[in-house]
């Protein structure tokens, strides 16, 4: 596998060869893992009358993965060489960790497997930009959707309480169109949302770049022909130096001959 | 007609060339055939007191035009040398095919007719685009309005009611404005305000991605400048050195004289 | 005045060279009139506790400025020499024309401030466009909250009854923010909505292309300074071959003398 | 400190050059003063049940920092050479000094942060856009919230009442999301929000425009390639050009020798 994997824009340090190698090595496995906690939280949230033993065995088995990930933090705070800049620069990483112990924000999770998305898709260019920007959305959205129905739906005054309302006012969110018939009540509903409008505006931005970028590629392609006939008229230059360099050196040798 | 057709972005694919050749051939009766399908879904639900025999014969009408389009995509599953790829680039027109079954999803029929003009536009650049966006706002809104029209209006809940209502609607999602004084509430007019909010992060990437470009093609013009005068320089030194070449030859000629 | 007058982007036509010298002409003159008829709607609509007197001088100037841009619109479509590509081109000041039939749609007499002003700032690049940018947004939003108040005072269903009320609403609307404590719900005042919403996605639009636009003029003169070092290759090159010439010359002088 | 510090964009106008010395001083501790008075008035507006004395330092303490600001603006009108071009271009700085009779505008007082802060940023480029545009949006937020809860709070029509709901309000209006279910209804509270619609709009092009030019950046980087190969072989063609001069002297030296 690992030759079929090409550095990605953030991925190999150079700065950080034990990290580098272990983040390469465990990403699979973490991801694995991470999908397996959303399942197993989207089951949480949307089986409500599960019995207690189930509940508390899913319990369990969150905590467990959980503790999995800030065991891993942990080790990859040993193997980091400049503690510092890696503390700041995986800032976001540790409140995954440390934010669990709010049992809404557990969908942030998922960050791990947008993660690593990016790593293996920042490899790549605009080809499966489409994919990744709707996996992505899929991924939040369903995260948000999650999260916000687990915030909201115990609250007297909430407007959010079945998983299809969860769902719908998650599009009106990251659309930024926000009619406002659902909206969260509650302060961790509130911070969800807050993720969803910088995603909302992350993803207008994406969208309108990749738009951009192609209108300006088709520009640079045209400036590019430009390029290309000064290059062939400089090499066309050079060859006829070349030439004419051969031809004084045969006419040197005539000067030079009587 | 051939003569003035120039292959678009997407079209004439050179390891497809039956398909490419089907589908140029067929471009032209198939758009005609979803503008009459369109025509005919906006007189079903726009005119709703009509007697049975004409509804009747208007959902005839409709379902024979639909097996047009399933024949159609079948023809050409045939036709396609790689099936799998075939699939997955026509997937939007697989949904085409297959959700009609739920009523209220059938003006995505329109798709068929935003597929040709993108092809026929996609070979001239920005001096259309300006036609190319209006003219699929009207479409896609138009088809939006009636869609969430059909979707709603029988709900005890809803608050689209009335054409009138559903194009301020379309007009207040697709501008991510989203007043919220009118909303679907019905999961199939949600599904459609998920395609039209899509298509307002698309109309804002796209406008926004054409005066992005015109900005900076003005820059790439300046540059442009010094790249012709690079070439006009490079030109000059050409003809410079052709000239020195003769009148080496000449002083050649008379050193090997005598 | 004709001297500091740079040609614009559509201005002076070279097909149209009669069409373009009565633009010149009648420019500024067209614009202040429909300055004064903006003033005189805003005074109609806003002092609305006038004697009938004055509602009906009102009304009288505000019909003779309609007739004379009506008269100055025949009189471009007698001197264009391409009548069709002149009513096309010119489609919108057709519909100004046409349109302030219903009352609340002659704030569109802004449109032809809007020209003269593009045509103006479209002689500049970027510096002014901050200007542009703001001075037009004032006189849209203007023009909508007044055209909006008209349109929605009378009606009993109203929301937007005051003038506050309807900067506001224009203001929420051009942002696309649209909070929907109010909202227009007549058709003349939805229209004007829609005028709004396409104001918004080209603002947004503009914001952002010469935001991105600056930043890659910025990769663009990192880009320039490498051309900037070929051109003066290039021109050393050049001096040199001369130099060559000049040696050989004498070199010949030298060899032809004996 | 003068050392590390790179002028900026708008920054040690060569025209204005004892403006710019001052400006150069006093960035600091004008900063620091801003800081001050914004916790000033944050405390000042979350805290109210403070004692009438305390309330009464507050003011006079707020009224000595504003007095500062308004002898500084002073200050630099007297050191600008050209008055006129002075004021327009720091029309802002005048509205700051004027405003703060508006109690509820007093918030604006955050813009000589971001003055300084904008200084010390537009020396570079992109890196630190990120941590810029998120410190931007912090300090703008909240002082956005504090000043809509200043002027809404004792309004009887108001629906943001504390400091939570002021904060949500913010975050929907900021991302033009405006689902509706809070709003300003004094017109101080609607200056507050026109302010952030206008940062929400900046927001957005900033981010699309830093997207967009990352993606440009990836083919100009292409397109760099073209025209370091032109280099190159130019600078090949100009070293054999110097050897074919180095030749011909040689071969001179041999003809004129006898």
């Amino acid at each position: 596998m690992s030759d079929t994997y090409a550095p990605g824009v953030r991925h190999s340090d150079p700065l950080e060869p034990r990290l580098s190698a272990w983040e390469e090595r465990t990403d699979l496995p973490l991801t694995a893992l991470a999908v397996v906690f959303l399942i197993g939280y989207a089951w949480q949230v949307l089986h409500t009358s599960a019995s207690p033993t189930v509940v508390l065995w899913q319990e369990i088995g969150l905590w467990a993965i959980w503790a999995v990930f800030a065991v891993e933090y942990v080790i990859r705070f040993t193997l980091a060489r400049r503690k510092g800049r890696f503390i700041w620069r995986h800032l976001f990483d540790l409140i995954v960790v440390a934010l669990p112990m709010v049992r809404q924000l557990r969908a942030l999770r998922l960050i791990t497997i947008l993660k690593v998305l990016n790593r293996r898709v920042g490899t790549t260019f605009r080809g499966r930009i489409g994919v990744y920007v709707a996996g992505t959305i899929l991924l939040v959205g369903l995260s948000a959707s999650l999260a916000v129905l687990d915030a909201e739906r115990h609250d007297p005054d909430a407007n959010i309480t079945t998983f299809g309302d969860a769902v719908w006012w998650t599009m009106t969110t990251i659309s930024t169109v926000g009619y406002g018939d659902r909206y969260p009540v509650t302060v961790e509903g509130r911070l969800v949302a807050a993720a969803l409008m910088i995603g909302g505006i992350a993803l207008l931005g994406v969208v309108t770049g990749v738009i951009a970028s192609w209108f300006v590629q088709k520009i640079a392609g045209a400036e590019e022909s430009i390029e290309e006939s000064i290059r062939s008229e400089v090499k066309g230059l050079r060859a006829e130096i070349a030439e004419l360099r051969t031809e004084l050196k045969q006419a040197g040798g005539q000067i030079s001959r009587p």
